[in-house]
């Protein structure tokens, strides 16, 4: 008899060699018609793995994300043995389970595969699929493995192969299909009943760009058809709002090949919505006691080594600078933090003068691969609404206080309402992984989940996830399309105040060290951009949009009327334009609704003799005729109940 | 007989070999006495040299630069054969004039040389100048002269000769001193009334570390003892103003060997006034038609090639960037029109839509040895007030105009009045030195003189002072000291949109290339606020002071009340801070005045019961006891005086 403890903490006794599709049985045939995979002593285990010691037992469903990657994985066998008998040539490498869906990378052999070619293959995987074919892992020896991928002349295979020891190879056999793999099923085929080919991208071999180029076929797969429906209205719906597609069209920003790859250029509209946002965080910030510094972009090398940044971004990124004078090297900074230090560092400080709160705008740079660019949210160079707090360790829960105050603040005057948050702990089993004193430490985690629980955060514990420098705290935003991206980071840090020697006279007349916080409530511009273009599809809140509105002559006759107008609304500043082009009324509130100008105001023979405008909303909606400090009246309060004042 | 053109345009005839002297005396004794140095066709020449072929001969007095160069240049002769004869084993090198005064390179053979020397050399300079010795030019073959300095065992002119052709060795000689000497004396010693060495430092023989230190001392001198007295006064002054001294008293910027030398770091109130004159700045270039936007601090490589900068930048400055990929390199930024130039061609323009104006304050970086470096004023990274105009040729007139508005309007506002502005054209006698068409120069030089004519600039125009690639308008201002500093180019580009093939749609529907203006009005922050410090003394105009006002307590019992004041001068966007420290009025006024806090307001009992303040102005003047309203009333109204609205 083996004990099996389940996750609500229940511990049951079966006949060793029990299943865990029996043990969901036992529990209920509901759960077990539902179970699609299961981790057993946080291992990933088949729903059909014979267990023989005691252990716990987490069973998972759909619902749970391990749930889906299991369910994605082995779609993607199903994927890979549909290719297989249509293209008996194509040669299998690797085909893991992604964020969302799955990816096999093979060698069609010189066959050239495009979306064409989509709907056979997925018809082909949903017949393979309707056999609900077990899953069934088999072991073999290596020199077998290895004589298997010999005999069908897949050197990719054999290549992973002798990278593994003997004893640990395992298959995965189902239908007639098998497969070099490490687990983690679900119980059979038959569960998939949707499938989808996304997208044909090349890849190379291992990531090396020396080696071949095989061919990526994305996919994803649902246990219901409506489901799939779904997520394909949402990848659509992502697309109109990807943030790429959106910034060329309301000429934000641009990419330029000869300026290089991830290092954006902000054309006015967007350079005006960043000055926007800085002056919207620098206001709050300046009532939170921040100060504004500014440091250069490069550094001496020896600045980073002494932050230890050099260590850490060293070898893959971008090279020290050199110069003339052979001792003499920069590096582009990474981060903010090593100047900040030398700032504070510049004049003794008494802990009367303590919290210092250092902030600035700083552009960043960071090297990352080509291929790992997406828009705004990886790129090479990027401006962080970086600040760092010197605080004394007594000040340090209320400092916390006041930033989490202050990332609410953002959050909610733009529109980011559904959050939780993450404060990363240390492991207590391994001290000696993390610098600072215990009592510091205790101090700090202390502050930290009070501060969460005090400012009714919906937060989550991880021990073990903290820096080895200090715990932290995350907060998680969903946007529209439901999708979760992190955003503003609280972070203590014992370590540089240490490495720069930092200090302040306590009231015992003595040096002590002070602490540091970093944080960033957007995290950077560029990336902040990105998401709320794709949570907004670009329609920002009214104080942020680059035009608030746009005067639409009915025809070139009142073109002095509308200039007027403009000139009206520049006196309640009101950022508008007007178009006063011989085009249709429809042609020209058809282009404004493309460029997301939340108010058209048409003016023609009535207007002008009323002096009034009429009002249409983006989307649709009809105000009426009014004048335009009725008008102005409606873009204030408008404004107001998104943008409020930030109360210390 | 020979014709000599004298500056006026007269021609006057006179037996050969007559000297720049004989032809002084016949215009006028006065001016014989006065003259004291020469330059015949552009060369400069010895007053006593005689002259044997037709020419232009230019006679230059203590008023002419070139006579005080000739004047100092002449005196470190004198300071050589002072040092000679108290230090024998001392060898000399080399001893040029510069901008004021002269020093001397000597190798003073391992005997240390302070400022208590300098009373006796000075003593023995005035008594050699009263000698009235004739300086007296003298040719000798190289062989002669390698001769006698290899007798003298001095290697330096040894080495100095070496480098020099046969035939062009020369000498000058005046009472018991020769030293070797290109010439451009003074014709006596005895015009030498005063001299001052300045200080010692010391210097790398042909600036080269690897060589051996040299003692430099640096000297000047003058025609009058008055004039020194003078001098001296000005450096006294300079001292105390000195932008590197007042930037740390008043907390505004400070350097870290960590981060690098010639890398400023901005404190808090340093960074806040940076951004009150580039808010300043914004503000005006707004109605100015500027649109903002932001670019990266570095570029490909390829990006500085195609625009020239890597030729011009290359092996002396910041060495390109390397990264993981080969073929990826990176520079950083030395200018940022690259960048604007790829953000033009982002999108096709007409000619309706010119001209663009694209503004950024963008950090650049340059190498500078770091010899060369100097507080703000000669740094390694330094942000440009920049802006690119691309207009049509036709637009340029205009545009230039504009420009020259918004220069004026910023020396205006920052209280420079003094300043003359200098027109750069082609030589016309060598066209091929320029790109771009001969109509378009004339076009573009006729623009900037009618400009500068139509805005009633003191300017001249200075003949082949064009840069290859266009012709420009430099601004000489004169500072509170006497010093010149050049402040706002303004310079046409023909250059650029031809390198980045920049293009628009004209009235003809054909492609046609725009023409580029250059243009920033304050050249950098970092220099442009060294300079206002040293013109202001700290004392800045008051819309721009870091603090505006201290509110002085007479005691801690009226600390209430002076938060009170704080909070009223807060509502009335005063800058202001609080001194409540148990000291005496006596001592905070003094602080306060060292600060430069332009107002100080006095709050005791009296203050608290009437709900006044008793102002005082920085330097003493006491405006009596007021309310916080008739404060600001005085604030705004001293602010409005300096600070007008900028009118297009």
């Amino acid at each position: 008899m083996i004990e099996i403890t389940l996750p609500d903490g229940s511990i049951k006794s079966f006949e060793s060699g029990i299943t865990p599709m029996d043990v969901a049985k036992s529990i209920s045939e509901g759960l077990a018609r539902n179970v699609i995979s299961a981790s057993f002593n946080t291992e990933t285990v088949e729903t059909t793995t014979p267990l023989t010691s005691n252990g716990s037992l987490t069973l998972f469903t759909w619902k749970n994300e391990e749930g889906k990657q299991a369910f994605w994985h082995s779609t993607s066998h199903i994927m890979a043995q549909a290719v297989k008998e249509m293209y008996p040539d194509a040669k299998l490498t690797i085909g893991p389970s992604i964020e969302r869906g799955f990816y096999y990378d093979i060698d069609f052999n010189g066959t050239s595969i495009s979306d064409k070619d989509f709907p056979a293959i997925e018809k082909r995987m949903l017949d393979i699929a309707r056999g609900k074919h077990e899953y069934k892992m088999r072991s073999t020896t290596k020199a077998e493995a290895l004589e298997y991928y010999k005999s069908i002349d897949n050197e990719y295979k054999v290549e992973l192969i002798e990278n593994l020891e003997d004893g640990t190879i395992t298959f995965c056999d189902h239908d007639t299909f098998t497969d070099l793999c490490r687990g983690g099923h679900i119980p059979n085929t038959g569960i998939v009943k949707a499938v989808k080919i996304l997208n044909v991208a090349g890849a190379y071999w291992r990531g090396d760009e020396n080696n071949t180029q095989l061919t990526r076929l994305y996919g994803i797969s649902f246990p219901k058809q409506k489901e799939l429906k779904e997520y394909l209205e949402l990848l659509e719906e992502a697309k109109k709002r990807d943030h790429r597609k959106l910034g060329k069209e309301l000429e934000l920003f641009t990419f330029s090949q000869r300026v290089g790859q991830g290092l954006p250029l902000w054309l006015p509209k967007g350079a005006a919505l960043r000055e926007r946002l800085e002056n919207f965080l620098k206001k709050a910030q300046k009532k939170a006691g921040y100060e504004m510094v500014v440091s250069p972009h490069i550094g001496q090398k020896e600045l980073y080594v002494t932050s230890g940044h050099y260590a850490k971004y060293g070898e893959d990124s971008f090279q020290p600078i050199k110069t003339p004078k052979e001792d003499e090297e920069f590096l582009l900074k990474p981060m903010n933090c090593p100047h900040h230090c030398e700032i504070y560092n510049s004049k003794p400080f008494s802990y009367k003068e303590l919290p210092k709160r250092y902030a600035e705008f700083g552009t960043v740079y960071r090297y990352e691969q080509s291929g790992e660019l997406h828009g705004l949210t990886r790129v090479r160079g990027f401006t962080q609404d970086d600040a760092h707090i010197f605080c004394t360790p007594d000040q340090l829960d209320q400092e916390f206080k006041n930033v989490i105050d202050l990332v609410l603040y953002v959050f909610g005057s733009l529109g980011f309402e559904n959050f939780t948050a993450q404060v990363s702990v240390r492991d207590l089993d391994k001290p000696e992984k993390y610098i600072g004193s215990v009592e510091n430490w205790e101090k700090a985690e202390n502050a930290i989940i009070n501060a969460a629980k005090e400012k009714g955060l919906d937060y989550v514990v991880e021990s073990g996830e903290a820096a080895f420098y200090g715990p932290k705290l995350d907060f998680m935003v969903r946007d529209a399309l439901g999708r979760s991206w992190q955003l503003g980071t609280i972070q203590v840090d014992y370590n540089l105040p240490e490495r720069f020697d930092l200090s302040y006279k306590g009231s015992d007349d003595k040096l002590h060290r002070p602490v540091m916080i970093h944080r960033a409530p957007f995290g950077s511009m560029e990336r902040f951009i990105a998401i709320l273009l794709e949570h907004t599809g670009g329609n920002f809140p009214l104080w942020l949009m680059p035009e608030q509105a746009i005067v639409l002559s009915i025809s070139e006759k009142y073109e002095k009327y509308a200039q007027k107008v403009l000139n009206l609304l520049e006196n309640h500043e009101i950022r508008a334009l007007v178009d006063n082009r011989n085009e249709t009324m429809g042609k020209k509130i058809r282009e404004a609704e493309m460029n997301k100008i939340p108010y058209m105001l048409i003016v023609g023979e009535q207007e002008a003799e009323n002096g009034t405008i009429s009002v249409r909303k983006h989307g649709g909606e009809d105000i009426g005729s009014i004048s335009v400090e009725e008008f102005s009246a409606i873009v204030n309060s408008e404004i107001r109940s998104t943008l409020k004042e930030f109360n210390v």
